[in-house]
């Protein structure tokens, strides 16, 4: 039975990985009045006088919904929003077990932009924050970029922002191993979709200063005719030489290889042109940009996947979890890129005195990882006046 | 310590009274490739081929959200999506206690009807049904029909259908003990609003052929200037009499007097006025038409209140949730008229044998009841083609 023969079993067996636990019996007259009417009036007009109360009084300060409607899923691509559900059900399964977060899948029926803003808008109160999931680009830097504004509660879009935080984190530890410098290294980013923009911020954010990012049409390059609106951006503060051509003479020299983007892209000819000591983080799953072995061999100091049977796991699973237990324990209305920094440097941290070239980042398992983030994610959110409390 | 001073001191010692169980753990890769990725591509699959194989792999089988816009909470009136809360969580809380349904409030940042229709429409494919909670008349009766219309999962407002069905079983009842048929039985129902039209509607359902329905302005009846829309709709099958005056010229000679309306309306004097063995359900809360007390002493036969103090509990509790159960043992696509009449059936056939003037309905915390409603429920919506099982 293959992975995928097991996952269906499993989940025809538990039909559904989570349900709902009360926190109080209901079994007499006087748990009624007090959990329901006519007790429940008194929580319900002190959050009517001061909204804030809700954070006491309900389960608001603890929730989170996993939001999306199913455009990108996985690998899957557009399958939909109740398609998507089972990945979304497990997305709040890994918020409950690695940061004791209550969460709710939302799958959307619909995928308008605007449907999904002000569907999303609407249910809003019920939340202490909102994980965007498994929506496509361009639409989710529109979605999250709205909600954002709109909202004064975190809104997060994972595989942008997850990534992104983990991805910084390993390169932190992988140029620490490199002796070399974030402002100094010379980074590739393979896929300027939406986590290969978001990772492109967030090292910018964190020092980076010579970052090229390459799409299959090329090279991500002020005044190219093919960039979408999102690329343009990013244009304006990368690739300053308006380097063009194609990816291996990008990645030429560079100390950094970034791949987010699909399998086989980097050859062991390309590694070799690269700088001395570079660092291979190849993400593309199942299948990544060039096999660790294979990286190795081309000379590759320090090698990345998203994989758990290599070395070096860049999963956003070190991230999500203890960014937003963070924001929770503070009640943070946003999560700012300082805060994601912040996630970042913790995570880097953590791996700290057993560093080498096969472990940079902590594994998805080590029990560690989430309150680690949660704390730097907490102190960074007060720091910038983004905490309630 | 009063009621309302030991819920809030509940509450703030609860933090919300729900969270959410994970039915399976997440300690290492096996369990994370099996639950998430990669295995989890395959119940995707799965439901992109067939969306009811949702219904198989994922808890949408048992999965009901609790919505409101907070336009119209219990005795608080408008206090918004938000302030209403701890009441849906309450609700979400009675429905896993009594029915173990895996329930989720989401209150909602808007009252617009468009708006409204609009979220519900966007998240629903996440659950199996929708409970549509404490929204204000005449928006409740355009945001259920629309949601009726545009959903394949059954969407019930429980503040009209759970009280109607209620009112219903324990009519059935006291119309037995008084030896009066409902064909015949002249009924009155104070307060024109959505319980009391939807009560209206399922007692005609029910057989009854003779209401007249009472509101502020006077008794509804057709041709009347101060209708509401859904009031001239009603009008239209009852008071086939076109009588007009007061209540007090309504209740004059009648059989049922029932209150979904305000404190101290039914006077005794009001009360000897009426047939013989004259039935009052008063059912506003707290405070009711009249006292148990008081409308024996003018007469009254069988008396039913809101209020667990007093015999005969009229209780919506009773209701939803072995409603809601029955739709999703079969996972309906709606909850008919015929379903509701069901329910009802179901809940005066289990006071059965033990009837008496002060014993019409069950308990609220008679554990038999949810199953009973439920297999009535569900043997309906198979009769009707409304079942997927």
């Amino acid at each position: 039975m293959d992975i995928y023969e097991s996952s269906l079993a499993l989940h025809a067996k538990l039909r559904g990985k989570l349900a709902v636990q009360p926190l109080i019996k209901v079994e007499d007259k006087e748990a009624l009045s007090n959990a329901y009417t006519p007790g429940v009036a008194a929580p319900c007009k002190e959050i009517a006088k001061d909204p804030d109360a809700a954070y006491v009084y309900t389960r608001k300060w603890n929730t989170v919904a996993v939001v999306s409607d199913g455009s990108a899923v996985l690998g899957l691509g557009n399958i939909g929003g109740l398609a998507g559900l089972p990945v979304m059900e497990g997305k709040s399964l890994l918020f409950k077990e690695f940061a004791d977060i209550d969460s709710v899948p939302i799958v959307l029926s619909g995928q308008d932009e605007d449907d999904i803003v002000k569907a999303v808008e609407m249910i809003a109160p019920t939340f202490g924050g909102i994980n965007l999931e498994d929506i496509c680009a361009p639409k989710c830097f529109a979605v999250e970029k709205k909600l954002k504004e709109r909202l004064d509660i975190p809104v997060f879009h994972d595989d942008q922002h997850g990534t992104a935080i983990v991805v910084t984190a390993a390169l932190f530890n992988a140029l620490k191993v490199c002796g070399k410098r974030m402002e100094e290294a010379q980074i590739v980013i393979c896929g300027a979709g939406s986590a290969g923009i978001a990772i492109c911020k967030l090292l910018l954010e964190s020092g980076a200063r010579h970052i090229v990012m390459a799409d299959r049409q090329g090279l991500v390059a002020e005044g190219e005719a093919w960039l979408t609106s999102a690329q343009a951006e990013i244009a304006r503060v990368t690739n300053r030489q308006k380097k063009l051509g194609t990816l291996a003479d990008a990645v030429r020299g560079a100390d950094v290889f970034i791949g987010v983007s699909a399998p086989k892209q980097l050859t062991q000819e390309m590694v070799k042109s690269m700088a001395q000591k570079p660092v291979i983080f190849a993400m593309a799953n199942p299948e990544p940009e060039i096999y660790p072995e294979e990286a190795i061999a081309g000379g590759a100091y320090v090698v990345g996947t998203g994989r758990s049977d290599f070395p070096n796991q860049i999963n956003n699973l070190l991230a999500f979890p203890g960014v937003f237990r963070g924001a929770l324990d503070v009640r943070a209305k946003d999560i700012s890129e300082g805060m994601k920094v912040a996630a970042a440097k913790a995570l880097a941290a953590l791996a700290g005195e057993d560093l080498s070239r096969e472990y940079i980042i902590p594994s998805p398992f080590d029990r560690r990882v989430a309150s680690a983030v949660a704390k730097a994610v907490a102190e960074q959110a007060k720091k910038e006046g983004l905490a309630r409390l």
